[in-house]
Order: structure tokens, then C-alpha cells, then sequence
């Protein structure tokens, strides 16, 4: 984390404002803590929370075992505070720190850190959209986590199509709205570590007219607030049932019941949908940083599983002959598999940090090309990361062989959990057609052409430098790959939209490759650098090149085959009539 | 089913003994009547079981609710003995049409059908090496499935290299041996559905040497079986424990404790090892059957539901323009995942069926040629198609979205059940091992090149052919990819081992599309004659080549990123120290 921090994004040399403060024995400090926090408080839950899981009785939901002396524990660190406004009590780190603790935190307990993350989410929806005295009233209590909060958007017959939606606002002569309606899949929308839960409900408002157009924002507390900070009546929001799921069981994923309760609009009227947006940046790096994470966390054990695991011998000669037989890690394949998990964790923290510098460059900056470069990057963050972030995991989980299959190792505990990660915050269908069908073409094509000119600028940079030969050529052939399914889609997509929507999963994945290409680029650079300069930990850097050839040379050429894929166009996907399958 | 046995394969014209019984009217009878079995009685406790699981108590095992009386009705239908010897009570059906039967079972309940799997791989076992006394003894009662019968080979510190194996058989004076060792993930290994269980395990019997050498096969009954055939005092074999599992709930995976139990030699002394390889060919087909076939159950539900749940709208115009929303199945992306489900499903199901006829024709007919064709097929279609299958059960459960991934909707299971068949029976890395370090060069190399030269034919027969074009060229390209990396092995692999070696998962997964793409032709080429001659029922038919071609298009191109991939060699994969990880 620090060679990405300090080698490869230049901090603190960056002139965003806050970067200055992260020299490295300050981020060291952090993240030394932060791990200490994650392998004696959080790691050591995440087993209890999978096979405890959440339990509701009587309207009121029990965590697991220990989730609450945690979560305490969490807040008195002031972990849950890092990266939130001073102004509300938070420490006003720069979101790129939150981040690299996000992914050590997430590493060690998905479920467990789900409520603090929904609650920052909640927070940055209201700082952003809400009013002086609901921020006042709201955010210092969420910054510390003394009130947790949620974000309440599906419904039993809508997700992706929220236009759907039932759930209704009445508006009230004092302002409020009386909240009517059903919400589902609501992660920690009740549970027993905080004093308050602050929902944020998405609900049609009369007057907006049809479709997502009717849709506004507001906020539902599970106890009102008085004046004065204190807490009032209960308000008429109660979990009807928490739902049995293949993962994360340690957080309550509820299904809320809005019987004409008490909420209060945040921003404009029928404007919900937009303000959802504005949150969907991080929100959707945060989901794909948790695909990764789980695959980072689940290859230290298939790691340590492969040093320690005596199976067999190298076929070129034994390497352990005193042993019984060799360890697993002497295996091509299994080096194979290792491999792939190191170079993919590796490369999607990079991209995953350097988005979040994007958005620090973009909120603290105000710099545009870093907001539209971000959000063209999203939903292959979200995406691409999230599908191979699970796939790592169940690859890890292969290393165990029968033991992987057993809960007790853990190791399906991870792939369980990394699988939601495709699924929410937008289906992983929905990430490719978002990329396709709106980012591509955002700005007119402003952001796309920027990216595309990096990658060429990149390559070029290395021209004729021998030592950067491996990644500048591969990383040149797949850029091309996707400029040539980019042109495709512009050709063949102005006639029939099927066309490019049919391959647009392939795409998502070509450009996740690329920026994982682009990355790894980076990162050589980076680690010769420092080597040349007789800087750093020389056996990290040469791993880290190692790694990085693995990559270009092993995952890289899967990008000519999304293309291939993608020029075949929409008829082969649709020919076939719904009522032929 | 029928297309594959009668339009494909050309059963009953086929003249391998027992196939001209199998007319169409036979079969689908057979099918139509498995079906309803699959359905009303199997696929109604597959959710039971998951939640249930089995229960060890004071030694005794006990199945879901509802397991026993469904095991009853297996017997009593006659299922169990299908494609059993004549000899000891079975119906002598080829083995072709046990495992269009066993697709069936298997769909519907994986788990509960592994009683009965289990069973037949013993059953086989001592047929093929007990003597006469033994099978005389055991066969009836295991055709019949009053006995089950595990398989036992792994222990907690060996499961792939056997040789560490610590399981001990001392010969006794009246001829028997007393069995000592824990033995660890038997499936099926205790439960209360038969009146005995007859455990075949490998064991060490002294003067065998080192390694694998020294190990010898034993039948261990749970009751000693008296002369009579009644069952006698019970042997010293427990079960200790029952794993919890990531799936497969319903199926008792047990440590097994041998305290000095009574086990009587089956075959040769220090051949156990042999022994047991005889029986891995129908062994892994049948893992390779559940790969595809819990692809095939998940598939079925992702398409009713994209049928049925309605959810935006398609981008070339409502197409449901009377209701709220579209369903699913308009949209290109989630046609995409459909087509990719159902062209592998199908695909798989007829290398499938291929590979059973092939055994049939070695085993029935004594066809040297189709034994080495379908022993170097094997690891393809286990370790090719539980990949893909798992692949395909977690891509319909994305169907789902958010319900997918809640219990109830059952597609959760799909997902973790098939994840199994991943890793026992030989892991899938041990798979690609077994294609590349051994099969590509059995017998001199000859069943490859048999192969490569059949694939050959396959295209050169449809030269010219405009309609066969897509079929045709597309596996063209793909097998001379194949082709490629099998002489990249010879060449590179000589020289270092570890070329071939980190390439062999890439291998499994080429061979695996050529096969696909080698079925596909000739379900294309079957469906075409079929709707020339103007029988069969033309929408199906036209599906069938809709299909393929989506496959050829969309699927065979990632043979050439395999290929680019193997021939990047050793040192991507190797480069790195082990204690560099």
C-alpha cells in the first residue's frame, strides 16, 4: 500500500489538498493501526458472524456475539470518522486514506464492515444534498456511528428498474411526509450496536409524473429527533423479516416496513434519483475494493496453505527431499493459480487507490477531468473487480482442494461473501450496460478519448526502454483491442443498439484488463525507479515485476478474445426468440 | 435427450451390444417416466436437504426428512439397478442410458443422489476385481441398494499424493485383515436409508514397498456378512464426524475411524492402486455430469424467471408494452448469459453422452480405439465441464439479481452444490495434470492424434457446405489452436517440464471448447439432416442451430487467448521464489 501511496501516486507530492499531510511515516502509522485493529478485533469475527448470523425477535435484531464490543471499539479507535468532515467531528483524511483502510478492514470482515460503510454512504448523502440544520442534526451522530445509517432504494418487484417503485410520500401541513411502503434487501437496516438508524428512503412524492421522474429523497429515522439532539418517539419503520443468504451473514439484510412513517425530503423534491447519483461513485468503488479485498484476504490463506501443505513433488527434482513430499507451491498450477490471485489483488489496489485519488482530485480540487475519468472507470471498478474478485476466491478456495469445501477452513466463507459484490450497487449486467450505453458516449466521448489517449501516451513513454518491453507491448496490443472494440460499438451500435449492448459485458472486462495493464505499467515504472535509485525493499521490487510480467503475459491476451467476442455482434446473443429457449 | 441418442449418436442403428434395444419409443419412456421421478419425488427435497443436512447422533446419521421413503422409491422403480449386471439383479441397460437417467436424478438432487452414485462405483469395483465369492455376496444387495457402498481414499494429510497414505491392513490368519486409520471426506460413508454399508478402502499391507506401491483395496462392511447373506455383528468402523460443507447438505460427508475393523482383499495384493483407476473413467464422468447438470437445473430456473420478472424496457422498444415493464429476456445482456448457459449445457450433455458410448463400445464391444479416445477425454470433461458448470450455475443465479443470492430462491444452491465437483474425485488441477503429464502421450501419443485427426474429418467433411460454414470454420481455427499447444508441449516440454506444465489448465479448458465445438458440428449437421428430410420438430431444430452457432461465435475464439497463454511457457508462472509470494 505504501509503494502504491508513495512510488507509484507520488502522495504526499500531489498538490490535492490534504495530500500533503500523508508522508509515509504517517501512513504507516495508519495502516500498521488499522491492520492491528483488523487481525485482533474484526478478523477474529468474521467466522462468528458467517455461522452466527443475525437473528430477529420481536422486532429487534441480535448481531453476533462480539459485533457490538467491536463496533465500539471501531468508534473509540475514531476509524469510523477518517475521512469525514471536521466540521461533524471527522478526521478530514483524504478519501484515498479511507480507502486503503477500507480494504484492510473489508479484508478482514466483510459483513462487519458493512455498517459502518452504509453509514458513510447515508452521511455523504446528506452532507451533500441535505440542509444546515439536518446535517446539524444528523451528522455528528453518524460520524461517530452513534447512529448508523442505510440506504433503502429495491422493492419486492423493482431493482434496477426503479421507475417501478410503490413505496409513497404523503407530504404533512408541518413539512414532513408520512412514508408508506415496503423496501427490500436492506443491509443493516436494524441491528443492535447503535442508538439511532438514520434511513435514507426513496419514495414518490405526488406531482413528479410517471416513471423515476416521481422519485424524492428522505430521511426516516428510527427514532425521531428532538430539537435539542435527543431522541423521541419511535417512528413507524420496523423490520419485517431478515433474509437467509448465501454470505455476509453477520449483517442484517432486512426488509423494512413503512407504515406512514415520519420522514423529512432531503434536497429537491422529485430529484431522489439524481441525488442517489452523486453517491454512486463511491459507492460502487467501495463494492468493488470489497471484491478485491476478499480475494486479497482469502489468497494469504490459500498462500500460507500452499507453503505449509506437503502433496506430492516438483517434477524437476525434489525440493523438500528431507519431507515426507514437497509443498503444494512447487506445483506449476498451483503456482499458476497463485499467480493470477497476486497479480489480480495487486492491480485492482492500484486501480482501486487511484480512482480514489481521482475523486479526492475531483471533491478537494474541483478538477473535472479527474470526475469524468472517474466516472467513466466506475463501473469497470465495480464490474470487472467484483466478478474476479469472487473468481479469485473460489480459485483460492481451490487451493485447499476437499479442505476448501469445508466451512471450517474459511475459505468458503470468502467466495460466499465476495459473491454479493456482483449483485449490489447494480447488478454487474447493469455496471457493462451503464459503461456501454451512457459512459462511453458521456460529454461526447470526452472522457473515453482521454482515457484512450493515456494508455498511448503510456506506452509511448517506454518506447525503446528494454526493461519496460514486456509491459509497454502487451499493454500496447490490448489498447488497440479496445479502441478497435470502442470503434465497433460507434459503427455498429448507430445502427442497431443490441449490437453494442450485446457485447458490452465483454467490453467491461477488456477495459478492466486494460486499466489492470495500465496499472501494472505504472507499477513497473515505479519499482525500477526506486531499484535504480537503490531505494526501498529490493526483493519486494523485484516480486512486484515479477508479478507485473505475469500479468501482461498471462491475462493481457484475454483481451482479444473479448474482442473477437464483441465483433461478432448482436446476432448471435439474440436470434434466438424468447419463446425458443 | 432423444436428439442426441437417436439423431446424433444413431442409436439403436449403432451396433454395440444393447443399443438396438434402445428404440426411440423405449427411450422416451425411459426419460419421460425418469423425469417424473426427478420431479415429484427428488427435486421437491432438494431444498430440504440443503437446509436440513444430516445430523450425526450417538454414531448414527441421520438424512433430511424425506430422504428414506425417496430411496425407497428409487429401489422400488427399479433405478438403481438400470445399467447393473443381469448376473446380480440389474436391467443391463447400457451405461449411455444410465447417464441420460442419471442427468435427470442428478438435476433435480445432487446430493441424494449420491447414495446411489457412491453405490454403483463400488458395485463396479468389486465387479470388476472381487472374486466370485464377493460379488456373489455383495452385488445383489448393492444393485438392489439394500447395501451402499463408499469409496475411501483420502485421509487428513494426503487426499492427491496417496503414497503418504497411513491406513493399515494386517493380514489375519482365517485370510481377513484388520483395518486401522481415520479415513476423511467419505461421502455417503454413514447414514440410516440401507440395512448395511460396504466400504472399499485402500489401505497399506505390508511388504508393498514405498509410495503407492504397498496399497491394497479392501471391502470393510458395517455388519460382517454371515455365509447365509445375513448380516452378522458389527465391524469396528465409525463415523467420528460429519463435515459442514459449503453445499451438498444432504449427502453425509464423514471421517471415517477403521479400529481394527474386519476387511477382506479385493484383487491383487499391493494393486489396490490399479484397481481403483479402473473404476476412475466412470467415476469422473459422473463428476463431469454434475457440473453440467446442476448448470442445467439452475439454467431452467434463470430462464423462467427472465421470462416471468419484469424489469425495464428493451432499448429497440417495449416489447411488453401493456405492462408496467419488459421481462428480462429482452435485454442483450441477459440474453448473453442465457445463450452462454444453454449452449454450454447442451453442448456438455452430448460430450457427455459421446464419452458413455464410447465406454459402452470399449466395454461392451472390446473397441480398443474408443477406450484410449474416452480415457484421454476424461479429464477434459471433468475438470473442462465442472469449471464451466459452476461458472454457468453462479451466471444464472445473477440472473436472479438480489434474490439470487437469498436462500429461498434455491439458486444459492445450485451454485454451492456444484462447487464440489470442482475438487473431489482428483481436483481439476490434478485433471490437467493428468491431460497433459500423462494422456497426451499414453500409448505413444496415439489417442491424441486420433483425436486431432477426427476433428480434422469433422471439418473437412463440411467443406463447401454454406450452411455448415459457422460450424466448420470456426473449429478449424479452434483445433489448429489445439494443435499448436499440443506441439508447443512436445517441443518446450521437453526441454522443461514446467512449459507444459503451467500451461496444462489452459489445455483442459482449449480441448474443452474443441470438443464443445466438435459436438456442436455434428448437432448441427444431425439437426440439418433432420430438418431436410422434414421430420422432427422444426422449432427445436432451429434452436439447436441457433444455439451452436451462438457457441462457435461467442465461445471458441477463447481458445486462441488459451493458447497465447500456454505458449508464454514456465517463466511468467515460475519466476517467482516461493518465499518471494
Amino acid at each position: 500500500m505504501q509503494f502504491l501511496l508513495h512510488e507509484v501516486l507520488k502522495v504526499p507530492a500531489s498538490d490535492v489538498p490534504g495530500y500533503g499531510d500523508l508522508d509515509p511515516s504517517f501512513t504507516s502509522a495508519v495502516l500498521e493501526e488499522a491492520g492491528k485493529v483488523a487481525s485482533e478485533v474484526l478478523a477474529p469475527l468474521n467466522a462468528v458472524g458467517d455461522r452466527e448470523g443475525c437473528v430477529l425477535e420481536n422486532g429487534v435484531v441480535r448481531t453476533p456475539k462480539g459485533f457490538k464490543d467491536a463496533f465500539e471499539a471501531m468508534k473509540a479507535g475514531g476509524w469510523t470518522a477518517l475521512d469525514c468532515d471536521p466540521d461533524y467531528g471527522g478526521q478530514g483524511l483524504p478519501y484515498l486514506m479511507g480507502t486503503a483502510v477500507g480494504e484492510v478492514f473489508v479484508a478482514a470482515n466483510m459483513a462487519f464492515n458493512m455498517y459502518q460503510g452504509l453509514t458513510h454512504g447515508a452521511y455523504s448523502a446528506i452532507r451533500t444534498h441535505g440542509s444546515d440544520a439536518q446535517k446539524a442534526m444528523y451528522l455528528p451522530k453518524m460520524v461517530a456511528c452513534d447512529w448508523t445509517g442505510t440506504m433503502n432504494l429495491t422493492e419486492p418487484h423493482c431493482g434496477t428498474d426503479l421507475g417501478l417503485m410503490r413505496t409513497r410520500a404523503e407530504p404533512q401541513k408541518d413539512g414532513s411526509y408520512r412514508i408508506t411502503g415496503q423496501k427490500i434487501f436492506i443491509s443493516a437496516g436494524e441491528h443492535d450496536m447503535a442508538e439511532n438508524i438514520i434511513h435514507l428512503v426513496l419514495a414518490k412524492a405526488p406531482g413528479g409524473g410517471e416513471g423515476t421522474k416521481g422519485i424524492s429523497l428522505f430521511i426516516v429515522p428510527k427514532f425521531l429527533v428532538n430539537e435539542d439532539g435527543s431522541l423521541g418517539a419511535r417512528n413507524a419503520v420496523s423490520c419485517g423479516k431478515i433474509e437467509e443468504k448465501m454470505g455476509i451473514h453477520g449483517n442484517a439484510t432486512c426488509v423494512m416496513n413503512y407504515d406512514g412513517a415520519t420522514g423529512w425530503l432531503v434536497g429537491d423534491l422529485h430529484k431522489g434519483m439524481r441525488a442517489m447519483f452523486t453517491m454512486m461513485n463511491e459507492a460502487r468503488l467501495g463494492v468493488g475494493l470489497q471484491g478485491y479485498a476478499q480475494a486479497e484476504v482469502a489468497y494469504q490463506n490459500a498462500l500460507a496453505y500452499a507453503k505449509d501443505r506437503l502433496q506430492g513433488r516438483a517434477v524437476t527434482g525434489a525440493e523438500n527431499p528431507k519431507g515426507p513430499a514437497d509443498p503444494l507451491i512447487v506445483h506449476p498450477d498451483i503456482r499458476r493459480n497463485l499467480m493470477e490471485q497476486k497479480s489480480f489483488v495487486e492491480g485492482a489496489r492500484a486501480l482501486t487507490f487511484w480512482a480514489a485519488s481521482l475523486i479526492d482530485a475531483s471533491v478537494r480540487s474541483g478538477d473535472e477531468a479527474a470526475e469524468g475519468l472517474v466516472s467513466l472507470m466506475i463501473p469497470v471498478i465495480k464490474g470487472f473487480q467484483t466478478d474476479k474478485g469472487f473468481e479469485m476466491a473460489v480459485q483460492a478456495q481451490q487451493v485447499y482442494g476437499g479442505h476448501g469445501y469445508i466451512e471450517e477452513s474459511g475459505m468458503s466463507q470468502f467466495a460466499r461473501d465476495a459473491r454479493i459484490a456482483m449483485i449490489y450497487e447494480g447488478a454487474n449486467g447493469v455496471q457493462a450496460l451503464d459503461l456501454v450505453g451512457r459512459k462511453l458516449a458521456q460529454d461526447g466521448g470526452k472522457h473515453v478519448m482521454a482515457f484512450f489517449e493515456m494508455v498511448k501516451a503510456e506506452v509511448k513513454a517506454h518506447d525503446g526502454d528494454e526493461r519496460m518491453k514486456p509491459f509497454a507491448d502487451a499493454l500496447k496490443v490490448a489498447s488497440k483491442q479496445m479502441q478497435a472494440a470502442g470503434m465497433y460499438f460507434m459503427q455498429a451500435g448507430m445502427k442497431t443498439p443490441n449490437a453494442a449492448l450485446a457485447g458490452s459485458y465483454d467490453f467491461m472486462h477488456l477495459m478492466g484488463h486494460v486499466c489492470l495493464g495500465l496499472m501494472w505499467t505504472r507499477m513497473a515504472k515505479a519499482a525500477l525507479g526506486t531499484l535504480d535509485e537503490g531505494r526501498g525493499d529490493k526483493a519486494f521490487l523485484e516480486a512486484k515485476l515479477a508479478t507485473g510480467r505475469f500479468y501482461m503475459a498471462r491475462q493481457l491476451p484475454l483481451c482479444g478474445a473479448h474482442l473477437a467476442r464483441i465483433e461478432t455482434g448482436a446476432d448471435p446473443v439474440m436470434a434466438l426468440p424468447a419463446e425458443a429457449f
